[in-house]
């Protein structure tokens, strides 16, 4: 596997002063335009969702319980959760696939999404290691109009320095999404 | 005075991880396009000078020298420096006016900007204090795509909880400009 081979979208909806979720990890209302999209806004989840051959997450994104809380998903595509607490059980309309280690869940759903993207959807934990080991290809940010003063950051701690072309900027209603192509080094 | 006679902009360049200054309170590249813009960001610098009656900024965005680096700026208004360290020596173009609070550099910005604007344009400090004393009524941040990874955030500490309606999205080349109001509470 090179890394032309795998391509890697971390995909996640922030505040306005950098937040990608409430202090104990809740969504603090990021997300409301993804569940009642806006018109603009549709175009960007139906494209995601054609684009996502295999999606990586957290294991609070997981879900708090056994079976998350996953069922109604628009992604019929193998979710890989990365965790050291793999759940007992599993729920039956999504794949999910559980991995220790964050490379090891990558190879994992690269495999899986074929000549699809493999998008890294959160939390904060996992958005955060992709970005500081160098794995990620483009950026999308849904920029929320909030200062929330509290939570979880994207960028927190050692994530290295980065240039980024711009490949587009999507004005929808109540969310703003930027998508993002990150400059190789070298 | 009343806070509906008060018109105050707070106007940033800021990177993708929320820096608005480098960890010395060096630009760090976030005003490049200031300085040399593409034809969108033409009509945001334009509109910028042509609104703003005043402005307010910090003794770092002073300038380090007691004459500070103001000899060029496109701004033919009076500046209103927060500083408890004066400089003994005044440039000659610019009109700098030096207050040592910022509610009383508010108010004399505000009576020197008549009808128009009084733009704070950093550094950080006084645009987080302006931010976290609910003085601000409109929101320019102009979207630089870089990681920088250390420096200095606008939102850092205590900034409040603030909802904001967008009032437009200008897509440019290596910037994007965001412009929103500030919803009053209550």
């Amino acid at each position: 596997m090179t890394p032309t081979d795998r391509r890697v979208l971390l995909d996640m909806a922030i505040s306005l002063d950098g937040y990608v979720a409430g202090p104990g990890g809740q969504d603090a209302g990021l997300y409301d335009w993804y569940f009642d999209p806006p018109a603009p806004s549709v175009l960007i989840v139906d494209e995601l969702v054609a684009q996502t051959g295999a999606i990586v997450i957290g294991r609070g994104a997981y879900g708090s319980g056994d079976a998350g809380g996953w069922d109604d998903t628009p992604y019929r595509v193998p979710h890989v959760v990365i965790t050291h607490r793999p759940p007992t059980v599993r729920p039956g309309r999504v794949e999910f696939v559980f991995a220790t280690d964050l490379r090891q869940g990558l190879e994992l759903a690269t495999g899986a999404a074929g000549s699809r993207w493999v998008t890294v959807g959160g939390g904060a934990d996992v958005a955060r290691q992709v970005l500081a080991a160098g794995l990620v290809d483009e950026l999308q940010l849904h920029l929320v109009p909030v200062v929330i003063g509290a939570g979880l950051r994207l960028f927190d701690g050692p994530t290295g320095a980065h240039r980024l072309d711009p490949v587009r900027v999507v004005e929808s209603i109540g969310v703003t999404h930027l998508r993002y192509r990150l400059r190789q080094p070298g």
